[in-house]
């Protein structure tokens, strides 16, 4: 499904859309692919993490990668980035000359410019890297819709999580009660939440007549690799949609302590503390054959659990 | 298809099998995988580039990567190698600890070291690195079954084919006229190709009665990526099986030479002039979508062209 056609609940809306591209971890297997997801913002596409083969998930939910603004890499485990380089080069292929903007760990741009300058490629456009900041929360980017900061995560080696917040929406119109002859002018200034004064300076259109509350911004917070970690929580506080790995189930506790990584049932304790709207889980082991006990330990914590499908497109 | 299982017209002969990976190039499609290719020699899998997503194509092919022991990369053109890294990751979390022994430009080295420096982690295998020489012919392996030596290819970047020349075999007894009483230590000698004598110098044995000598040496030879070259000919003279990339249709031979390709006529003629005695071709450039035109073009010069295909396994 392209997430172009995705419907959307509120109309009148922006796209904020979330397509999972892969949900599986660092063993590869032919029942998931390795983590890359694809967020719309307004017309602007931003990928999230990017591991070996995204461009082949991109081609075949037939995303269009000329679209792509915005990268963000959370951490340079290869699962989580190996299919940057050649996504980059297939761009560069393509003719591209729009800036993109790439977000993610320190050393990340010095394994870039060591892949093209030892095959003296030359990228056609301007790859803007910023080196993220693994230790504290950052705003990165302030896009017209959307401002995107950094979460710190717990994992083996320098890991981030983003965070994008929708920008709050000026009050809609409400066209029906608006009269016929009211000057175009006007519509903007009440858009703007100011009332028509007349010059006597009685209120001739008044806002809450005439336009309704825009929706509530929305926000979009994704988390891998983590062990769990109770510092993200006042982050995350009521996020709409919260995406935090679950790559192993109880019975593995101990082992992912270990390894920095998080139990579902551990995702699941950061929503309920957290407020969430809706977890998503993804990231699974490739030692576990089946998804199902992901999301039912999970829902005994948190029911708002779904687990990330990879194809799948969803409204934020 | 598992290669470990493939049919062998010599069964007294050790495996020495293709199987293509990916018969692809640069531009990613869903219709063909970007290159690489698996050779068996006896018990060792030995890979020749490594596309993006080879590791998927391995596990597709049920192809156990704990065999693989030599790896020949031919550039560093993304579609040829972006999937090293990926590989060797897995390699090591799968917790390899035998050699491995990796060919390619100079540069290669300095990108796996970065990818590993950066992500803090250390290969438990020990990863021998040989730069080869892209500017003349170098003999770059002594494999018990097996010679590997260098072809200079001539491409945008430096660039190298590969020419895998079995080793002569050793005669083969002939059982069922041995006698039955024949002491073990002859067989060997024998097989070495000497005679067994008498005390009084008489030939008791003679190899010329109880063996047959060797089937004749095969050979493989990989040519991709380049543009035409008459200086490769001497080299591939009578090889069994030739490899050639064929990026292009003779309607775009000017295109081919602009950016070092080959066309299937000029891939054909090559085999023709060197008169081996099968040629594959592969490396199709996305603009086409059908690959019986390649055929039949180069078929026109030498008939006994086929198309690479992946997942196929053929004896050399």
């Amino acid at each position: 499904m392209s997430i172009a056609k995705s419907d959307h609940p509120h109309p009148k809306r922006s796209p904020f859309t979330l397509t999972i591209l892969g949900a599986g971890s660092s063993t590869p297997t032919l029942r998931l692919h390795q983590t890359a997801q694809l967020v719309t913002i307004g017309n602007d596409y931003v990928l999230i993490d990017c591991g070996e083969g995204t461009q082949f998930r991109l081609i075949e939910q037939r995303i269009r990668p000329g679209r792509l603004r915005y990268i963000f890499i959370s951490h340079l485990h290869g699962d989580h980035y190996f299919g940057l380089a050649p996504l980059l080069s297939t761009l560069n292929m393509a003719g591209r000359t729009e800036d993109l903007y790439l977000f993610g760990p320190r050393g990340l741009d010095e394994v870039l410019t060591t892949i093209f300058r030892v095959s003296n490629s030359r990228l056609g456009y301007k790859l803007h890297f910023q080196a993220v900041d693994p230790d504290k929360t950052v705003f990165l980017l302030d896009h017209p819709l959307m401002s995107v900061q950094s979460i710190p995560l717990e994992h083996r080696v320098d890991c981030t999580g983003y965070l994008f917040r929708e920008k709050p929406g000026k009050p809609h119109l409400l066209r029906d009660k608006l009269p016929a002859d009211i000057p175009v002018a006007y519509l903007k200034q009440l858009k703007e939440g100011e009332d028509i004064l007349d010059a006597d300076g009685s209120v001739r259109y008044a806002v809450a007549d005439y336009t309704e509350p825009a929706p509530p911004p929305r926000s979009y917070a994704y988390c891998s690799d983590t062990r769990y970690s109770d510092a993200i929580i006042p982050q995350l506080q009521s996020v709409d949609v919260l995406y935090h790995e679950a790559t192993f189930l109880e019975d593995n506790q101990a082992r992912a302590a270990e390894v920095f990584h998080s139990t579902a049932r551990q995702a699941a304790t950061i929503a309920e503390k957290a407020g969430v709207g809706q977890l998503l889980i993804g990231h699974f082991s490739s030692r576990y054959k089946e998804f199902e006990p992901f999301l039912s330990e999970a829902r005994a914590v948190f029911p708002e659990t779904y687990l990330a499908t990879e194809g799948q497109t969803i409204d934020i």
